[in-house]
């Protein structure tokens, strides 16, 4: 679990109802089901024409990546490719099949099934990069509809309070009714703004963020399948794959003699 | 037809309507021909300002697209091609004129006919790009003019609320008539609104993607008619093509098979 | 003419006047003078001060491409250089002489000059390719300085307005003048709003436009010259022009073996 | 002097002062020293923080390049080169020591001076077009605090206004001066578009238009010194140097030729 | 320390709280605990979600840097090289470990270890750089934070007057409390603007004159090193390093021939 999403989420919304209860008067005027409607709704039917029905079914997969952990660390793929390097070079290529079982990673998996198969290097690689593009790209088009949301959700929050206003200037004679109008009225803006700022815009950045990281695990990846299918000795598995890291990131010249 | 649109459009005007009757009062204050006419009309006379007339008029055909499916889709032209060239192996190229009756895709017909004709496959990918090019040209020329409509809505929309405004500010001695002036005023900006974020921006997004997906379209057709000239059997015609979709849109190896 | 200009501005200003005349209280409120002088003088005055004073002067004659329709059709421009390789053909180079009467375009006839006096292709080339950049360099100039306008006329309508609200806010205690006070307040925003999104907006784009399609124009000259100077026969002339065109605007062949 | 600059300043203040005389009230309201502390000083605190302090304190001296014109004309450069070629030609390059007394601008003296030195062409373009690449790099930081500064104006504009509504709404229980409070408070937001769009903003175009003109002159000087190392005539080095101007701004040939 | 960067805030600051004092009423209204906790905290919160938790924390050391010098001038950087290069001449490359413990520089110490440890100059180069491109990257990471920051202040402070205006809207019965209210919400879009238009946006600003500083520091290091590497004397190295410069930092003869 991505434990930042989880925390800034609660703390925000925490923030937004904290500071409404301490205003007084409760929660209760802050929630209106046709005000949620028209700001979440009317987004939503925006979405609906401004992108492919599959994408915008799809997102949900892909915003998933915001609060969840599903790859491993540089220094796991990193150490898993040492001990695969151990096996290919004491029981040869074949001896890798044995440990398919114990990957869970549909990538990993698929590229040392093609290493196990005989593929080149200049093969594997070039058939796993497009896969990573492909990746890419879809990260991207995720966060494309993301972005439209942060966009459209302030919209349709104006688009609602204007209704509001319009509806509440005509009954000015009841002097009662005025302001409640126009707290009902604001209600959409207030809405439109908290799904922006503190939902969409923020993870559209963690979505990026996510992306980069799995393209750089992805790399790592490539990087360890072809040095196995040359048959290199985990030290130089390990030199060539942490040469992707950035300085601060590299292990320990120590730590992993160790783990070597 | 593209379902997505139809329903987005339909659920967006819902929600709107839906949310001005639940505040009661009616949808005719929300109906004014002249707020209608200044937001619409406005915005309608800065594209003739702004763009070729031919251009204008022209724009009704693009933002169709956004709403029929009138491509074939990727599976269906694979599947034609392998169709062709097993027709071409068996009978020749000049056999493939029997098949004209049966295209309606006016792109795929001309290309045909450049096949049968004799052109190399040099020839016929060259004139053909020209004329993804050009097709791709038209939807940007399209998708320009919404993005301008767009920008001139809510322009339109805020100079009617200002001509409102400043008409109901002359007038405030009947107090009455305030409220009444100031809600009329404000529609030509909810109409402004509703305009750029429900209709604009997402149908200038879709065309977007209908424009790249109808390039992707074109793209494999050309390629299919290169693969035709070149008399290839109909399992390397499919490989070819198979290699232009994302994995994800890629048969699965049997059912193609089955399919060839 | 440039008839679609002409009408968007007359349709625009009828639709912003209309809109007033239907709320009442006809035209008068809406004019004043000193409103007038601080959108447009001030914007003037930023115009002054942000571009060379030759290039503010000299903004009108760029922007009278936006109503004048002055440059020859593509079909007329490849017509003429079918005729004149005719006479080239027919009569040499130099008969080219009695054709400069017939012929307006300042650009035209110097390149007819060139081809003359016997410069190269290459040379003929290099020349009017460099006089095109400069075309279309005093195009982008007279773009920005559209563009600066419509930045300029909202920012000092907002000064007006300020400047009306700080007055009108001072002299609170007539209650009778706040209205009237605040709508002449509101007059310079509305002025700053027309100025931009009914002039200077549509304005820049369709200067844009016509900027593409005189340089279109003028290389489409270039590149007939260049034809005339290889002595090529009325078809092949033809055949180069056309290539220039998007598929849409070429002629259809039995046309223009006709025109031939 | 760039009157232009003056004229437009002076002309946009006029029409500011002017439409607050004849709004009635006088300038009095519109002078307030604490608001223009929270403008002027907010905004040059922001510049402070964002910008080496040397860049804040050396911005004078490129804006004053927005109302001088300390420059040579085009013509006069050239002009001045094909004198020097005479000399040159007459009497050797060790010659133009005798005209270094005459000569005021910086750029130039050096590089004659390395001209006098023996430099070769490439030696002196290499050393020069470095110095024009800081020139122009100050320019263009000189850019950056100026837009700064459009950007911030407004920005402590609104924060003065927020503290003014804010003061005024406490005491709104003494109603005669909720107006005076609320005008004063909307002062800053004057002075903060006054300052942006009538200051910052087109000096920063000014200052645009000016560092093009200047390098297109140090280019010229820069050519017209290699054409003096390699001892060209003057016809040779006038026909240089009018190949970097605009066709409209080259002399005509009869003109030059009797400067000559 | 970076003393422009601690006037700016230092000025800004007390531009603002005098400004509040100047206008009467005493700081006290403009404190408000919850205003700052949503204000704040709600920006926290979408940072978290926005970045990797590890960069928001480490967000602190990288503002840092605006504040603090920590870095040697240019001049000290080349006197340092000129002296080092010294010693090599005279005692050899060996040498230069005795001047290990005088240099608190990470990053030149670990390159000099390099030097002493027999790297050729293109190993040094190429490993140094990859160090100052991470550098840069760290940089690059800090500003999108601030930069993230300045987008969500002001958001959250808009979020914060929506839910103020709610509250006071509903309860206008109570007529003594609306100005109270109001001036209430208004606060958070107050602290919003000071904290983006005051403290983030400036910093972003300075961060990114503090990396290309830097940069220019390292890159400096690097030549310098590599000269080093090579054997240069004195003199040689001070050139190549003086290249870097802009001609208005470049020492003058006489003083460095001197330092020499």
């Amino acid at each position: 679990m991505d434990i930042a999403t989880v925390i800034g989420l609660f703390l925000g919304f925490a923030l937004v109802i904290g500071s409404i209860l301490i205003g007084g008067g409760g929660l209760g005027p802050f929630i209106n089901v046709p005000s949620l409607m028209i700001t979440v709704g009317g987004s939503f039917a925006a979405l609906l024409i401004n992108f492919p029905l599959a994408k915008v079914l799809g997102v949900a997969s892909v915003v998933k990546k915001c609060f969840t952990v599903a790859l491993p660390s540089t220094a796991e793929v990193i150490e898993r490719f040492m001990n695969l390097s151990t096996i290919v070079r004491r029981d040869g290529l074949l001896a890798l099949e044995n440990e398919f079982d114990s990957i869970d990673d549909e990538f990993l998996k698929r590229g040392l099934e093609m290493v196990v198969g005989g593929s080149s290097r200049e093969e594997l690689t070039s058939i796993l990069e497009i896969e990573v593009a492909y990746i890419e790209q879809r990260h991207q088009n995720g966060k494309k509809i993301i972005d439209a949301t942060a966009a459209a959700a302030p919209a349709f929050g104006m688009i609602g309070t204007l209704i509001g206003l319009v509806q509440m200037l005509r009954t000015l004679d009841d002097p009662s009714q005025i302001g409640v109008g126009m707290a009902t009225a604001l209600l959409t803006t207030l809405y439109g703004a908290v799904i922006a700022n503190l939902v969409c815009i923020p993870l559209a950045g963690k979505l990026e963020a996510r992306s980069q990281e799995e393209v750089l695990i992805r790399e790592l990846m490539i990087a360890g399948m072809g040095a196995l299918v040359e048959g290199h000795p985990p030290r130089i598995v390990q030199e060539r794959l942490v040469a992707f890291l950035a300085p601060a990131h590299r292990p320990e010249p120590e730590t992993t003699a160790a783990a070597a």
